[in-house]
């Protein structure tokens, strides 16, 4: 039995914490695909995908953490959902803001993987 | 002679890097004492008084290395305007809405210090 995820309630994010969270290009760039994608999305759809299994978990588990999105677990897979509506009632025009200036990030993505 | 204070170009300036600067309370609270002081503050008057001298030389680094202040040596003390314009113009929106959503930092700033 795998652990549940923790989600902190809407009263306890902190503008720090999702600040940091987005201080990464590869988690915005999650955060990006999840606004695009405009529907729950599984981590590796969400993710890009040279990225490790372990390196993904962790940019997943401090969006968790800071609010930013909600996963859950549906038979093997773990899908993604943005907390927008919270995060934007909390923190006005933030993640909007910070979306709106961020860049797609440059990654080998569409590259075939071996193995 | 002291080394000059080193500033990225508008052009070099990142968005990440900006959030970063932001992730934490003090930083915070620097950027917002400068918009709130509307000119430019020596770090002393900057920064929450109860925080060591190296620390406080450390976030300012931050938050210049990420182009959010301009630092300038004026006799023996420094003072430090934010580049708003800069950052605006790079960055529409993102750091207004951070010091919108921003809270004062509580901090024990107005006790008198021993020593």
């Amino acid at each position: 039995m795998k652990r549940p995820f923790v989600h902190p309630v809407t009263e306890d994010l902190k503008l720090e914490s999702v600040l940091y969270a987005l201080a990464d290009p590869v988690r915005l760039e999650i955060v990006r695909r999840l606004v695009n994608g405009d529907c729950p999305l599984n981590c590796s759809s969400a993710a890009p995908a040279h990225l490790a299994k372990s390196t993904q978990s962790h940019h997943f588990q401090i969006l968790r953490e800071a609010g930013l999105i909600c996963s859950e677990r549906r038979g093997t897979e773990v899908v993604n959902s943005l907390r927008l509506n919270e995060i934007e009632q909390k923190f006005p025009g933030v993640v909007g803001a910070i979306l709106a200036a961020a860049k797609p990030l440059k990654c080998p993505d569409e590259e075939p993987r071996n193995g």
